[in-house]
């Protein structure tokens, strides 16, 4: 069994997936470690907040180290040293964010690289066989991101070109086995931008090939909260129960606990890691700026709730120092503190699923994490 | 009693310095905090690395975050979360280093602030006064540190101006006590460039005035490693036995180890941090660049025989990678190292020296650690 559905709270689910590298109790927010890395924090730092499976990616890993590399050495758990679950996104939103780098046919993406401008080639066949080498526990097929908004008519021929790639994948999936000693699973992805009839399309089409999961991709790129969550709900009404549901790069601590109302199983976002790195810290009392200057004799807690090492060795005031020193040691203290703060958010979230009280403590939360009195501008906020 | 005198094997000496923040044994290595961190690595690191004392600098905290932010907040040790013991320089050095920017006189320096340009001034008595709030352990006069090559005569003025505000530092530090509650020791600084005669001059005069210990000043600013070793035996041959020596700023491990031959308890030097920024490591058979491409399948320990967090979970491989991919962890990893490597290296020597092979070993020890077999260019390694 890969996925087990262990509780429902209307439409939120506590489960656990079983991989070989190990149990992942759903919902999950998974930190992103885009080049082997979570940025600016050590593995063993990444348990103790508690993750329980990270992410990789495979354009990045694709360019560096390489999968020549990777290869060599074991596959991307032995490299980085990470024995916990690794999922690995195929690739396609970073090709997306190319742009003017990248040209998509039928066949496949050509792109060029964000580093040194080479050409490269990605087809959905060529994906699956970067991730068996790069061993992820949980590989993406590659998939056609289209921005927001897109006329309907290019997002239609979209779906279709993202069920062949999807088809394709499998296929090569199915007939081509493990490249290391365990079993690796693969996710299918929905497209169909914000058109309800396209998610549907996209939905049928996708579940028909049976993929181990399924992600919902090519939302939050652009569209309303509003037109989020519709998405969402309308796509896990439609995906069978008994497989894991992933929000792809989603999101603020409202739309994780918004979207697991909404039957989603699995997130991941950059906005801990990076929102950190540029000195917001989730509170459970909202978000504060560690620039503020009125922080610079304030030596209480960020979180007087939180039992991270951030926040039970060091005050306000120091955090502040050491953005305001641009010492890397913000950075290290915050990415710690942001990532304590999701993990422990989602692992709260079951416990109420679990508990059957997961509608009303998520209501509370909401208003609780977003309150009024540390107030901070969207804008500046990185998503 | 503040220093006790253990062991001595020929001239190297084994000992303990008892301040209100615990023990230090000694030799001791202290890595550099500037500005209230070790940049890169955590407080819980440093003790696990091995570090027993911390540097911390007059000026940069009297910059950022401000003595009064610190004296609100009960000192350094509470404001970083650092309860082991510091040592402050007085900011001599770093004033020094501004050349174009500072003006010294017979009352002290007048120096523009290198983050904003603003005007200050420190006198010999208000450097004392800032360590005071700052609550470091060990304390450091104000001294003038001159360039190398200096004339004679403009040395010989600097030392007697260093006299003078060492006696001036002194008798602020006997009248006035404690900013806390615990007691924080005074060192004098021994100045006279590469002259004996000038440095004689300088430890009598600064010895006169008995310090809790004294540090040798103006040495590693372009000298040649023979003068510098010719001018600290010089010089540990005037000090009392029973006073603690520091040589300050002090420097690759095989000058620790000559310097340790001649009598010095105590170093500081940023070598072991910014060059494992710079991808520079240190091990136990010569200095690597992470940056080589030798290493780029290469998955072995950076060193067999460090036991540090780095050394026990990833490759050269992985930090090659690391490096390469420009990420913070390769920071972070590499300073773990880094410092673990320095602070063995000298608890090493101490254990020698207790034995009686302190000699015998650190011949051995030079030797290995610069093997050719890993070569650098000695004008990248930064000091």
């Amino acid at each position: 069994m890969f996925f087990e559905l262990e509780h429902t709270s209307n439409k939120a689910r506590a489960g656990t997936i079983y991989t070989s590298h190990g149990k992942i109790k759903t919902p999950v927010f998974m930190p992103v470690g885009t080049q082997a890395t979570v940025k600016a924090i050590e593995q063993r730092e990444l348990e103790e907040v508690g993750t329980q499976i990270i992410l990789g990616n495979t354009y990045h890993l694709y360019l560096r180290p390489g999968i020549e590399v990777l290869q060599q050495l074991g596959g991307l758990h032995k490299f980085m040293n990470w024995n916990k679950p690794i999922l690995t996104d195929s690739g396609g939103f970073q090709i997306y964010s190319l742009a003017d780098l990248r040209k998509i046919k039928e066949e496949g993406v050509e792109f060029r690289s964000h580093i040194d401008g080479s050409s490269h080639f990605f087809s959905p066949k060529k994906v699956i066989e970067l991730q068996r080498a790069i061993g992820s526990d949980i590989m993406m097929v590659l998939d056609e991101c289209v921005s927001h908004p897109s006329p309907y008519e290019y997002v239609e021929k979209s779906v279709s070109l993202t069920t062949l790639w999807a088809k394709l994948a499998i296929e090569n999936f199915r007939s081509i086995g493990e490249h290391y000693d365990y079993r690796q699973y693969l996710f299918g992805i929905i497209q169909g931008g914000t058109y309800l009839s396209l998610r549907e399309k996209s939905t049928r089409e996708i579940i028909e090939l049976d993929f181990d999961g399924y992600a919902i991709g090519g939302l939050a790129v652009g569209e309303s909260m509003d037109e989020m969550y519709r998405v969402t709900e309308f796509t896990t009404d439609m995906i069978p129960q008994k497989k894991p549901r992933y929000l792809m790069g989603v999101g603020r601590p409202e739309n994780i606990l918004e979207s697991i109302e909404r039957g989603i199983d699995m997130f991941d976002c950059v906005m801990p890691t990076r929102n950190g790195r540029n000195a917001y810290l989730f509170t459970s009392e909202g978000i504060l700026s560690m620039r503020n200057s009125q922080y610079k004799n304030d030596d209480s807690k960020i979180d007087e709730s939180c039992n991270c090492y951030t926040c039970t060795n060091f005050g306000k005031a120091y955090l502040r120092h050491l953005f305001n020193s641009k010492e890397i040691l913000a950075l290290q203290l915050s990415t710690i503190h942001n990532l304590r703060f999701y993990l422990n958010l989602v692992a709260e979230a079951r416990e109420m699923i679990l508990q059957d009280k997961f509608s009303k403590w998520k209501k509370d939360k909401i208003i609780k994490i977003s309150s009024k009195q540390f107030s901070y501008s969207k804008e500046e906020l990185i998503d």
